[in-house]
């Protein structure tokens, strides 16, 4: 059997060195507990700065599941729910995790993995004119993720026209960021941080995937999901009692670039071998140019890859002897697998 | 403003005289609360005959959503989720109930109101080789609603092949009966009563629709729902302090027969309109032969019709001019006013 | 064996002849469904009067248990907790139905079966001075029974304070009335319905163990826990498709005082049964005045008692001998059965 | 202001020099993710080694809070109910995390933190005894903290009659560990690893204070609870990504027993805090032998040793100008630290 080449996801190693260097460096502070440390406070600081909105409150949590459920479930009363397309992660890879903390989430059609405005419009006037709507789960909160669970990405102009329906219907546009750097990074990304801050009622930078051992961070814009968010975190399990860990790690990530240099270097990586598949004949499923490749191949060229170490991930199940691959970078993804991996698609 | 002539639903009256004329007569009678009392003892004996099931486990609610709740609930672990048409009564029309358990109503497409065997057994399929189903609610449930919220019925050969599927998946068949006369007495039934004890893990015979001021009779073969049941009954709310009423109402209905017998005429009713509505060539929407009429009508139609008292619920927004209306009889609909509709509807 | 003479409880008969009545009269009306009626806003209305405020929003459920987590779900945020004795029903007696809803009961010392002003007060007080508060549920609802489950009454004076803890700490008073008409109508009693709406944010007017078949009005004069209340009302299974059947039996108990007229016969019936507890030397536990009688008996004495067929209910477990049993009268206990009892307890 | 020397809890700084050496020295591995790599099966060896237990089952969890809400919700039905000690963690620090997955905490008094098996047993022949057992949460598990929030420690002995407790009424014993090493180096320690995995269901070994950066690790022998256990990981929000980091940390901590030699240090330095202040004459509170220090100042002892900069607990309310103070020493309390305070409570 081969070495094992893993493309399989973006959270296979552990952390950037420069992020465990530094946790080695604070590592014998003394600091309060529950993230009310100097190092929390600092790396807020700085998100606020990135997405130039001074009066936005940050928290940081562990994971990304762990943050959609606490943030669901301190916007939303109980007879609410959360508007995601069907492919969103809160819909199908949580385990019901938001159904556990008793929110339905509204499933629309997904639009390469993207909500539409104008179906979701729609939906909102649809709900709103029908007579028996208290039978129906009132739709408070659009949830999208950016890049979405297939890689694409909400243009600026989309991320305005669902802000849009949001005020229209009193809604939350909630965005999921838990590979937000792979995003912003993109080559055919027009939203900037501050889009984010101005657009998004909540939304979140995802470290687990980029560069840290774990973390999320939480940028809160509305009054009302601010308030009393803490208590969100403790009652779910989210507060860690080293919260400065979380802190620490965006320090090193943000403090000068670090979080953008490494997305970038994952987006070009898959660049690369979106190209190489392209030259190859095979062909791409869906527009993703971040750091997810998703590649239709054949069972032949499946077990050859296999053959000589590379592990992807299964992403649709096989109908007539084809189905879609991921093929992922990540920050840490060594250029020379990059470059084997484009010389083995050429060899197929 | 003419009188209104109610078609609407099936619960726009009380109870049939002969549920009220019990409830008066035993009225007095001291009994021991919360169901435990003689009337339930025997209504429920009256159910495991009708159903020929005598270990059947019976239990009175006081209406349809909490009885689907409290069962849902009951029968789950936290992770497990409930496989419904996407018109299923649980996916839509009770405000999120089911999810504010903690349990996710995992949609599939709505043939007709029903779920297609074929294609739910391909669901456990796929759900059962994806290599992250952890990550996934695990469907352990099948909802079905018999008759559909759209009047259709599944056949008995339907019902066994959603029984083969729970069975090779180790799931649930629950089938919600809150119109079970109606579909029970329809032309089209070939479904008996003791073919739902045999092929359902649990279901329930309506109450609230059929003659009764409101009630329920949830009866429960398989024994890991049966245990501890009405701690949950309790716990979800629905334990009547004079449980007896459930039992003296379900007494009077099953007894002779009365509870067929209303269901019959509500559906020889029905049948009575939709065949003027063929005559006129005003479209039939679906395929229901039970107590739910859905006609297209345009909104002249409407108009005419409402002009004369007429209330019927509109059953999808309108398109085109055009929407499709439900029209409703029940255990309580006068035999004149369906006579007038009739005549109305060849004036159009 | 004698015949059952029950005084275990006051939800062993039906209903008061003239609520059967006010039933079969309105039998055959077409109304609309889920308390959307004019019965229903009549009722509320007779009830916005009876307790003099205007602007109070009425809304009718089925029961006890029901309404307390229906109201409690509706009013907290999901790290918000409610406050009450330990042996208030909420805390003991409703198989955990509030913590379903995801909320902490937090329970402090009964006195006779009430909260203590000052107690509270102190709880309030060390919660928000303790730096980790944020690590404990929030208290923010104060829940209390008029009169608890021990048959005693806050005073007008007791419910003031009360009040004042709320305010001072920004939290809900809510009072579960349950067998409110007892309370209001028993001698020591100076709290009138319009005290209730001007001291609690929410309560309700109990009408299943007083002359109703069942059901409980809900009176809300907060504004926050009013809105969208309808929503939670379906969402918690408690919404009842013949929302009718609750506005007729409020209309018949309320338009002319019965209500309070078959509250005061059953509270002077349990007075004439002390009477003779205290003559015959049997010691009284607790100093209810409502329709509730605690007696401490000793064994031999509970047999005699039983063998005449009288049922009451255990109250505590037998220690040393002795045990506190509930003798409850009610709406419909007849007189006959109170001589009897009287002369048998003399007899003892 | 004099440079804070922090006794204030046990996760003040972040992780053992061994541990971080070992994530550093692992950190370019790829591994597969959530906690199914080659560093999670090989802690869990060592564990089940430890525990002497071959067949139990072992995850990993990053917190203790969420390691006990998703213990519980994995482990009771929806009406089942945990009984604490009211200083339990679960009880009175988690705001209210396990309520909000659906279940009472019931609380019964604590003996110098802990349960008292005989109390305990009455609580559930009383709750079994009770006629109205279904209107109550069905008590079906036993949480204890070992050591308990007040650093105290059950015997041998008191162990296993709280498992003789829960055999007798079909319960389950659950043991929060989270200073689970302070409490087994304790000199009054008497249970062994081997007897924890004997007579608990369910069990945890806290690594966040002692000596990780975080992480739990649950040992399940119990075959209900770990049957989908990983599925409840998930929907609670507990699954890492990077579940390895866990796998890692105690694979330094367990291979060659340095969790107990760091746990060990702690308590002989707590030890030596506490003869100080008996020398001193002042009073300890409560029997804690393990790294947790009860002592009770007087004000003007505290301002004084705040003033040095130490920074403790308080831990009661100050009443008559005196309030207990928890000192804690952990794995990384520096000996110069305690020295200091030593000699600084010498000088008081």
């Amino acid at each position: 059997m081969a070495v094992e080449i893993r493309f399989e996801n973006d959270y296979s190693e552990g952390a950037h060195e420069r992020v465990l260097e530094r946790l080695a460096q604070t590592n014998m502070e003394q600091t309060p507990g529950y993230g009310e440390d100097a190092h929390c406070a600092h790396a807020a600081e700085l998100i606020r700065r990135l997405v130039d909105a001074p009066g936005a409150y940050v928290q940081f949590l562990v994971g990304g599941t762990q943050t959609n459920m606490t943030v669901i479930a301190a916007a939303l009363r109980p007879h609410e729910g959360v508007v995601a397309a069907q492919t969103g992660h809160i819909a199908c890879h949580e385990t019901g995790a938001v159904e556990a903390t008793g929110h339905k989430v509204i499933c629309l059609p997904s639009h390469d993995g993207k909500l539409d405005a104008a179906e979701t419009e729609k939906f909102f006037e649809d709900y709103w004119s029908d007579a028996s709507f208290e039978h129906m789960v009132k739709p408070k909160m659009i949830y999208v993720s950016q890049p979405t669970e297939s890689g694409t990405l909400y243009s600026l102009k989309e991320l305005t026209e669902l802000r849009r329906v949001c005020d229209r219907f009193d809604a939350y546009l909630f965005l999921d960021g838990a590979r937000l750097g792979y995003g912003m990074e993109s080559p055919s990304n027009d939203v900037g941080y501050s889009d984010l801050s101005r657009l998004c009622h909540v939304f979140y930078i995802g470290g687990t995937k980029v560069g840290a051992l774990f973390g999320e961070a939480v940028v809160i814009t509305d009054p009302g999901i601010k308030n009393e968010f803490r208590y969100m975190i403790k009652q779910r399990g989210g507060m860690l009692a080293k919260g400065r860990l979380l802190g620490i790690q965006f320090e090193a990530l943000l403090e000068d670039g670090l979080y953008m240099r490494i997305s970038r270097r994952a987006v070009v990586l898959a660049g690369r071998i979106r190209e190489a598949l392209k030259q190859k004949g095979i062909p791409l499923w869906g527009s993703s140019d971040t750091n997810q490749v998703f590649a239709v191949f054949g069972s032949a060229e499946v077990k050859a890859l296999r053959e000589k170490g590379y592990v992807f991930s299964q992403w649709t199940p096989e109908r007539d002897g084809k189905a879609v691959w991921r093929i992922c970078t990540g920050w840490a993804t060594p250029e020379e697998n990059v470059n084997r991996l484009i010389s083995d698609i050429r060899g197929l």
